[in-house]
Formats: structure tokens, sequence, C-alpha cells
């Protein structure tokens, strides 16, 4: 067995390749296991997307960041529109995926480091396929958002795509709600890594959210829910915007304040 | 997590009750995961069988057992077509279902104890599906096929599927073949156990056999191969008759003798 951070670039090099049109597997660290994203779902085309995925692709606009880009469906779908669309991942292998499907501009970058890129250079950031998810954490997501404040234009949105954990009956996925809660955690951080044949992801937090929880989320960041997409439904997306209502126009007016004393 | 030796029937069962969808979830003891059968294979009907396998079907004759007979696709099928069908399955969950399904004659009995059936009580035996691999060994093999001489009669046939585990170019898969020989096992004994949800099954071994180690499992039994059907194939199937000609003719003459003596 081989324990790599990887376990997901090398499913998706595998599915490139065509060695294998197997699902993801996705083991959770209660033990439960599941198949995840249906195979070939990263690959699948935008008359495959669902219609509330092909609603909020519309939203993009202007030069565009896509956060956890996996295979690049979305990338390649807006460049292919004439969009300048830059994909980032944390996994190689993604990378190695987008690259070789013609993403022109695809780095291996976490979203952790996402402050990389320079102020104002991007007008719509994409985490779709549930990569609200890649926030990790309440706390998690309140400094990248903080990071995306900075490397997008005033005007800029974020489109994110999540799942409402709370639609479920399953006992085993109520229960972990309830320990996760004992441990201090949002009901919906899903600790988990991917298994492929022999090789074993690392541990991530993966964060489900229902609408209300988003909105606690973007509490005191600069940005805030313009429109739900679907927010009745079990995977549900978001088109959330630069708020400068409160925060930011506290934050011009000192700023304005420090040129004019 | 749970250790059961049913998390296949309890697999089978959350698929019949349409809770789930997922694939089977197969883990090897070399930590090698995988999906097993496609969501839905176990509840196939006739016309979804792949070629072969409705090839198969037609010898059945008479009163046929179905070994390990899973959610009872092939038991179904022939109970509708008029056969007398006993289907038998060691997980209570997939015996649940055949009779939730509507099999009549269907019982919880691990092929081991395959023996507690009258002499000659069948005229087919049906171990489709794989289940070839229920052997789990050479050597188990050869003391089960004594077990099915006596619950069956004269002109017994005994319908089996089961893979070629030589048709891979996987390196995983190609390593545990060495590692199997380096164990003293068939380099096709998998030993295996079923994930599902927070259900882990016991391990147990699962035989894959390429033609011509088939008939050698079946050298000195009472069986032998009439026919292959798409041996060429990683997924095969072959019909299995009493065999008159050596040990058993030889074993009727003792017995003439000892009652002309």
């Amino acid at each position: 067995m081989e324990i790599t951070q990887d376990a997901y670039g090398r499913q998706l090099l595998a599915q490139y390749n065509n060695q294998t049109a197997t699902a993801e597997i996705i083991e959770r660290d209660d033990g439960y296991i599941d198949t995840g994203s249906d195979p070939g779902a990263y690959f699948r085309e935008y008359k495959q997307w669902s219609p509330l995925e092909r609603r909020i692709i519309k939203f993009a606009n202007g030069r565009t960041l896509d956060i956890g880009c996996g295979a690049g469906r979305h990338s390649l779908y807006l460049q292919e529109k004439g969009f300048e669309v830059t994909g980032i991942d944390n996994s190689p292998g993604a990378i190695k995926v987008c690259k070789s499907r013609g993403l022109k501009k695809a780095l291996v970058r976490p979203i952790a480091e996402v402050d990389k890129f320079k102020p104002a250079s991007f007008d719509t950031i994409l985490m779709l396929g549930n990569n609200f998810g890649l926030f990790g954490s309440a706390k998690g997501g309140k400094q990248i958002l903080k990071k995306l404040t900075r490397i997008t234009s005033p005007e800029a949105r974020i489109l994110v795509g999540t799942r409402n954990p709370y639609r479920t009956s399953d006992p085993d996925h109520l229960q972990y709600h309830q320990s996760n809660i004992r441990r201090g955690r949002m009901p919906g951080q899903f600790r988990v890594r991917v298994r492929f044949g022999k090789i074993i992801g690392t541990w991530f937090d993966y964060l489900f959210v229902s609408p209300e929880e988003m909105e606690d989320v973007l509490r005191d960041s600069d940005w805030q829910v313009e429109r739900f997409i679907g927010a009745e439904k079990t995977n549900y997306f978001a088109v959330l915007w630069k708020n400068f209502s409160a925060a930011n126009a506290e934050r011009e007016r000192k700023l304005a304040r420090r040129f004019t004393e």
C-alpha cells in the first residue's frame, strides 16, 4: 500500500488514460466507505452537467480562476468560450490531466496559497463541484475568503457548489454529524480520504453546509450571497459577491482618512 | 464500524429497498480496493445479462440448485420458466431478498454444507456470476465437487462462471499473483472482503482460474468440462458433466463385483 497526497490525481490520470472507468472510492474517518462521483463525472461535457451547474456557469465573467479544477471540465468549457481561465489544483495528477486536455493555464497550487496570485488578478472565482468544501472549516473559509478578496477585482464574484449535509436520513450520517458536534466541528465537516487501487490518500476535511451555514461562514467576510441556485436541493450552488455595504465601506473610509489626514 | 459475515447481504438488502444504488466495494488483503459488480448487476433481468450468460443458462435442465444465488436473478428466471429451483446462499440478507422477490425455495446454506441435501436431489447445479470462485481453492473445490456428485443425478451438469485472472496488465494484480505463488496459493486465489458503509465483511478466498486451471481443479473428480463458453474472454463459462469414463467406470465395476461375488 502507498500513502500519498495525490490518490485523487492518480485516479484522474488512470481514468484519462482509459486504464480504468471505476467509480471514486471515499473513506470517512468513522470507517464509512462509499463511492463518490460517478465514473467519468470529472470529464463530463457541458451538455452532461446538471441543469443547476449549467445555470451558475453563466455568472462567470472576465478573468477566471478555477480552484480545485480537477480534470478541468469547467475551465475547458470557459476557455473554449474565449475566457481567460487559470485552473489550480493541489493534485499534480489533476493538473497533468488538465494540461493534456488542452488547458493553457493550469498549475499545482493548494487553495491555501491562492494569495500567491497578484492583487486584483481575477473577476470570477469558480469553486463548483462541491468545492466550497475545500474551505475545510468555517475558520479555514474565513481565512481563504480574505485571500480571495485580495486577488480579485472590486466587482468580483465567487461561484460555489456544495451539498446540504442535512438532506439525509441515513443513521450513519446523522450519527457522524453528532460526533462532529461533540468534537467541536461543524456537523458537515467530513474528514475523508480517497482510496484508489493500493493507493491511500491522506486525510483531509471536506465541508458540506446548509444555505444558512454558508451564510454563517461568510459572516464578517467581504463576501455575501447574491443568490442561491437550487437552495432546496441536496446539491446546490450560490453566487457570492463582494460586499461593499458594511466592512468594505468602513475600510474605505479608514483608507480615505489615512490619505487625507 | 461493524464486522459481519453478511456485508454482502446488507448491501443487497439496501439495494433492494432502494436506499442506495451504489457499486459494491471490494477490498483485497494487499490493500487493493475497487468497485466490484456494477450497481444493480445482481438484479439484472435476463435481457440485460451478457450474451454468454444467456447462452449457458440454456443448459439448465430439471431440478436445479443455484449455489450463491445472491439476489436470485438466475433462480427467478428459471422459476418463471417452470423449473423447480432451489437457491442457497450463505448470506441471510441475500436469501431475504430472494424471498421478497418471490423465489419459492431459498435457504441460508454455505456451499460447504451442500451435502445436507438428499442424494440425487438435483439435475443441474448453477454456479454462475463468478461462483466457481466459491470453491475458494483447488483443495476446497475437490471436496465440494465430491459433495456435488452425491446430491446430483447421474446425468447432472454444473454450469459455472469464472474470471481468467491472467487477462490483466495491471502491475498490482500481477504482483498479487506472484505473492500468492510465494504463499503456496493459486495465483488467482483472491482473499477479499466486502465493504459497505460502516460494515466490514469477513475475509474469504475467492478463486479465479484460467480454463487450464479449471481443468486442474476438476482432475480426479467426477466432473469434467463438457464445453467452455467464451474461454478466450476475461469472464467465461463452462458446462461440467459427470465423468463416467474413468473414475466412475472403475467405481461401478467395483460395486458390480461386490454384488456379484
